[in-house]
């Protein structure tokens, strides 16, 4: 492995993060918020003190192949992490370092899963950065960082291939810098659009931006301890219509500025986004309103149906409450996810609409033995390779899913509890049910458990295989 | 299709069903039961009645092809629930005709889950059918017939691999009909020395041979209303053991006989399963009376690690009182289930371990591109087909086990209730947890609950396809 353009690599990142930083510490002299500008300060010290050499120090060799594109995003995410985890720790707003690595682990991965019981208690500037790191993870640092640096096409290629989400990077355009870029662009309009219109509607500007970034990377950090259910309808209703929108994977708003509406519509992805979050609207409507009162329900329905799928986590009702049908809707869109290239978590739409579909060939094989029916997938044949990596994928999913769902019951909390608990970090949701439940928080499992989660959630936005590769004794072997 | 084929050995069934019942007969007889002896007798004559005429009926036509197979399997295992329902239907044994068909289907496809609050107020000659549907359900009916009657080879084997369990049919002799009289010759001759060894520990006849009948099939329905609790320790250890020994891949017996004993303690599949169970068992042992506790929690740990992951679902205590960490030792015991070629049910040991064995080749691929790792299982290649049909078994597994949990929640149970309720009748266990725990039962549910898990109970032991078969428009198209 090539060592040299790894460290390059993190060196980079350092350096960027100390730059996202800066925009915190702004905040917290904005606020008067001594202590932890102080902190950021320090924290941004630490990332140039260690990037700027690595920065510097020029890799001879070049070689950069897929192992070198994993070990770097994977590596990558947990410096980000770590170095993120800083200026809650120096300041002592998260006292523990392990709840302030797995606030900021939770933050990075858009899970927005909190161990803290009063989250009002924060700095402005520590709710800042704490909203602020789910709007950096939501698209990737690292993509960031193709979009602004002229690396080489091999590098560009693997790194994207690895932080992306979904079975497979669809190049926008044929230069890789040229589509982080324009994701970017995406991103960034849509976010400044979404703090446009919550301004609009009157929420005070910290709100709208804290909120807006949780939206964009579907993270879902609440920066009131009522979570969303203060806020006004006009309010939640621009919130979960944004979600939405980050849940929808990029190319279709690639293919809407380039005016193919209609290519853009036929995105099969999309269409079955849209389809099962109707369907599950509908059917949470009925089910927690009656037919009388299904119009008066429909509100809390929508938004938690989208704020779940898109694995944001945003609450503006304690579904915990909810009857035992919606609640498991509700778990069965956590394992789901959102569209495969969008910022959202899970196994993502276009994944599970593959999986459903090689079972319904293998059904039509069973009867008719001759019978070869192939794969599509927005029109396009779904390659062998790219089935086999879905399917890879979602066998893997499990057993990461089964292991840790038994080390974290060492805790004895009820099984629901260690269920949803599991499935919230892996699917990088946010809440689960019961003592995790939107009104609840993570605070009370060991040390042992929060690893494991942390590890889930990293997992989980990282698509599993680059975090899996790091422990695997191979890819260090020269 | 063929269908008049399929009428002949339906034709079969009902006539083989006739017989078995007319072994209850004579323990209403024995008993004195006269309504029930009744219902028995009026049952024989409705199967013989339709049974007797599509026996005679030759069909003109031979063709029999999977297709053909996988019909006659599923119809078959309908109708024989049918017509074994009656008994208890007729009689006014289970009153409800949902209720009976439940307990019926419950008992062929060896599940064990019960409807019954009040188990001991069921006539002996009912206890007696009860318990031998689990003992018919384990090795197969089919399998039964294929032993006695000279069928055509297409038949036999089609029909056995529809039958018999696990992801493919390892023959033990080049011949059908010898290897179908194999097992069953292996199979009486179990369960008769279980019978023997538990008279030995002056168990009552009645219950030896009952219990016998559960363990054999691995079905679990017991005749006590405190279940097996109240059993001595050495008769809960053989029955322990049994159920072990049932949950073994049968081929493994066939070597023994063989003398080839070396090679019976090769199958990595027997070896698997001996290993998931010595952990499962230490680890319960050591969550549910620690260090000091430790071996005096060894014999419950032992027999319900066994219980469960041979699915035969016996319970000597109550384990809904177990700490989370056993309790969720035995949820995942349940997806796994017993060997292939075992009378358990589950996904079958040889899955999951050749599940592990793909993602592991994935993980290298990943790291070294050209690598071409050969996946092998007992020694043997496993082929691309197999290994496909293993993946889209575990995929459909998972979407049926995802909509029946849906569906069963409307009845807003809990969701721990719901989701080993599912569980427990897909994997054909018996109890689950909460409301469906050991000492708990299926009573509540409502019908379209009900009509649910009968489903995934055939599922469960038909593994899935003969069943979906039967509902897919194309099954049915000249």
């Amino acid at each position: 492995m090539n060592k040299s353009i790894i460290l390059h690599v993190l060196g980079w990142i350092m350096c960027f993060e100390a730059a996202f930083m800066a925009l915190s510490f702004i905040v917290a002299l904005i606020y008067g918020e001594n202590g932890s500008g102080l902190a950021f300060l320090i924290t941004i010290g630490i990332c140039l003190l260690l990037g700027i050499p690595l920065v510097i120090k020029k890799p001879k060799n070049k070689v950069f192949f897929a192992k070198e594109g994993f070990v770097s995003v994977a590596l990558g995410w947990v410096v980000l992490s770590l170095l993120g985890t800083l200026p809650f720790y120096i300041s002592g707003q998260i006292p523990g370092f392990i709840d302030a690595l797995f606030e900021t682990i939770s933050g990075f991965t858009t899970t927005g899963s909190s161990i803290l019981s009063d989250v009002e208690a924060l700095d402005y500037s520590m709710l800042f950065w704490r909203s602020f790191t789910h709007w950096i993870g939501g698209m990737g640092v690292l993509v960031f960082i193709l979009a602004i640096l002229p690396l080489a096409r091999g590098e560009s290629m693997h790194i994207m291939r690895a932080e992306s989400t979904g079975p497979s990077v669809e190049k926008l355009v044929p230069r890789m810098r040229t589509s982080a870029s324009l994701l970017y662009g995406i991103y960034i309009g849509l976010t400044i659009l979404q703090i446009l219109l919550l301004l609009a509607g009157r929420m005070p500007l910290f709100d709208a931006i804290t909120l807006s970034f949780g939206s964009a990377g579907t993270g879902g950090f609440a920066i009131k301890n009522s979570n969303l259910t203060s806020y006004t309808t006009y309010q939640q209703i621009v919130i979960g219509l944004f979600m939405f929108l980050f849940g929808v994977n990029f190319n279709f708003y690639y293919l809407i500025l380039l005016r193919r509406v209609k290519d853009a519509f036929k995105i099969e992805e999309v269409r079955w986004y849209a389809v099962i979050v109707a369907v599950s609207v509908i059917l949470i409507a009925l089910n927690t309103g009656g037919f009388k009162g299904f119009l008066g329900s429909l509100h809390q329905s929508a938004f938690q149906v989208t704020s779940i799928i898109t694995t944001t986590g945003y609450a503006m009702v304690d579904f915990n409450h909810w009857p035992s049908f919606s609640k498991e809707v509700l778990v069965l869109l956590m394992f789901i996810g959102a569209c495969a290239g969008s910022t959202g978590g899970g196994m993502k739409v276009s994944r599970i609409i593959t999986l459903f579909k090689a079972v319904g060939r293998e059904m039509s094989h069973l009867v008719h033995k001759r019978s070869v029916k192939v794969l599509k997938l927005n029109g396009k044949k779904i390659e062998k390779e790219t089935l086999h990596s879905i399917i890879i994928f979602f066998i893997t999913y499990m057993i990461i899913f089964a292991v840790s769902f038994l080390i974290i019951s060492l805790d004895n909390f009820d099984v629901t509890t260690n269920f949803t608990a599991t499935l919230a970090t892996l699917s990088n949701i946010g809440p689960g049910l019961e003592s995790v439940g939107p009104m609840g928080n993570f605070e009370g499992f060991s040390v042992l458990s929060k690893l494991v989660m942390m590890f889930n959630m990293l997992a989980g936005r990282l698509e599993i295989f680059p975090l899996l590769l790091l422990f695997s004794p191979s890819t260090w072997k020269q």
